[in-house]
């Protein structure tokens, strides 16, 4: 099941898409389903069946058009995005960095990530903004001290992500926070696609990223030197993970810094993250051009 | 004013302290006030005035003896949680780094966060827990770009953390992010003492851990490298900052590992933090013992 979040005419609601149409939930015969994606994730596998089960009783015209919709990102308020990095060799490499025994992470928090389809933003003190193509993770359950035989069983689903990086920020210091922490740099989305509708862990999918239709990346997630059920399990040991945590995989070989000449997105591009089975994420890319007025208390 | 956030025989509660006493928002005559302290940040100066003000027709019967109450995270869902490295110069010596010339910054996600007095938890993982006095600025209103002139009209007030790093595990990558957020290492509180009770920038405040009563650090805020007013303008520079929002500053000479012999936290410890002024933030050391077992769908 692909389920989204997204804006029909200035309301927002979340639905199942089904081809190039959506269902929102609201539509659905019976009593109400839960408002947000993170509602029905807590509601486990029952509200999931109960959907699929009144999903066959829904007639054509409660159907919209995608087109006729603008998609959000599915889960607006994340508890916590855990970002891997250098979780393929080859980008470790193109980065300079011996291949790691154990995962590189760092934490993207709300406000740097952006709607599917909204413009990635140039800042204004960089022209350093690089695209990363990633696999995200949307975790399904309360979990700590998951052993990796049983991770899999946390996983909700899987979304895209753009994991835009200011890499001028990045280095500045040996903590890459700040370059990964930019407004309006990380694109989520379109929608989850549920566990079981792909292979265990996502294991195995072709993940690419493309600059105006070029392809940058081209690899495949089978190449994850931490796979999903590692992952897990290496981070539970670390934190609670809660129901629409998400975990970003980590990007592969191919990002436009480690290009020689650099490739660094231009306000103008387009830039779309791409994994198999799960979807495709095209965003425009903007210069900042906002007026630095912080509002007054 | 000192605004806090409290159990009060299981009702959770705001209010504001008077010496050894708490005034309950909710039993202020007139007209209902926010129930979150994050409801009293974005009603602006008008709502703290409002507060004032009732505060002095409170008959006695309304206060609350401290001691009946257990304090808890002033904001217990923040946005974000932007923590500082390296920023005062004894302190990046002692860990062998440079002198920075900028920040060093990680983010805290909000499962690794406490309430004040709640106990810091000593990882299975890892024995080398180490504590972390430092002073923590709460954003007062939402900002970006804010120049360094007027960044302390951004802040709302000012409360302690304890920034309980897992020392192996910050260390095991060049990213710091996981030995920063382990569960149950961060207390924040007991609670914000607005900005105008403190020196502009809370500069020029004696800043002090203790383990069993021992005095481990013994600094002054105003050997910070990147002052309140300098931070907010560099974080502001990549991100958004939100009411509720909280910067913590870094942490001075004395931690744990840096000792020799070094010293960790161990269970059965009591570790305080103090900045003056702002007040006191103690709490019991404990070793995990829970059950690892992920809640089922």
């Amino acid at each position: 099941m692909r389920i989204l979040r997204f804006d029909h005419h200035g309301t927002p609601d979340i639905g199942i898409a089904l081809g190039d149409e959506i269902v929102p939930l609201s539509s659905l015969p019976g009593d109400p389903l839960p408002v947000s994606i993170r509602g029905v994730i807590e509601g486990g596998p029952a509200v999931l069946a109960d959907i699929a089960h009144r999903l066959m009783a829904v007639p054509a015209s409660a159907r919209l058009p995608m087109t006729d919709v603008r998609t959000l990102m599915p889960i607006p308020d994340p508890g916590k995005v855990v970002c891997l990095g250098l979780n393929y060799a080859k980008h470790a490499k193109e980065g300079g960095h011996e291949v790691p025994d154990y995962p590189s992470m760092f934490l993207r928090c709300t406000t740097s990530l952006i709607d599917p389809g909204a413009p990635m933003v140039v800042p204004r003190c960089s022209e350093r903004l690089d695209y990363e193509a990633e696999l995200m993770v949307v975790i399904g359950k309360r979990c700590r001290y998951v052993p990796e035989s049983e991770a899999l069983d946390a996983v909700f689903g899987y979304t895209l992500f753009n994991d835009g990086s200011v890499r001028d920020y990045q280095r500045r210091t040996a903590q890459w926070t700040a370059g990964k922490n930019f407004d309006g740099t990380g694109p989520v989305g379109p929608w989850i696609v549920t566990a079981d509708e792909l292979p265990p862990g996502a294991d195995g999918l072709r993940i690419r990223s493309l600059v105006n239709g070029q392809v940058m990346q081209d690899a495949n997630t089978n190449t994850m030197l931490f796979n999903v059920a590692r992952t897990i399990a290496i981070v539970s040991e670390i934190m609670t993970l809660e129901p629409g945590d998400m975990i970003a995989t980590g990007t592969p070989e191919g990002v436009g810094h480690a290009r020689n000449p650099p490739v660094w997105l231009r306000p103008g591009d387009m830039v779309t993250v791409e994994v198999e089975r799960v979807g495709s994420l095209t965003c425009p890319v903007v210069a900042d051009v906002e007026a630095a007025v912080p509002e007054a208390v």
